[in-house]
């Protein structure tokens, strides 16, 4: 058995008004940000998951998702399952 | 010029309290999942930014998130560019 560091990304379903993405849209252009488009906020959750093998802890993962994370009427998950090197901050 | 689609991931810092994520990983046991440590709850934030190519289009993202995204005080951002066949959902 292996740790394996997931990411599960829970975002509004396409269609479900975003208020809180389109209140950052609009922001930007005045603070000097042009040509970003689409913003939407949602919610980031990691995990390590003891699994056998990376296909496993997707597996776990997404079922935890589905159950717990994500309301499934307005919301969906994706579960991103990170190798070594992309598990860290970009920004300190 | 070019649109990509960008991932930001914002987590509270190693150190700060995370009472959300906590929880969850409280909760887990009773629900069935054993083998789940170390969950964080933060926030996943989705953008198009237009840009010559992909490190151009990572530039904007992380000033944005610096500036506006994070609090950087008890949070850190992570910028990913994602590639095509990345960008969709894998729970419907």
């Amino acid at each position: 058995m292996a740790e394996f560091e997931v990411l599960v990304e829970v975002q509004l379903r396409p269609g479900i008004a975003d208020p809180q993405g389109a209140t950052i849209e609009r922001a930007l252009p005045a603070l000097g940000f042009s040509g970003v488009s689409g913003v939407r906020a949602g919610k980031a959750f990691r995990l390590r998951v003891e699994a056998a093998g990376p296909a496993e802890a997707r597996e776990v993962a997404e079922a935890l998702s589905a159950r717990l994370l994500a309301n499934p009427v307005i919301e969906e998950a994706t579960v991103r399952v990170l190798t070594l090197g992309e598990a860290g901050p970009v920004l300190g």
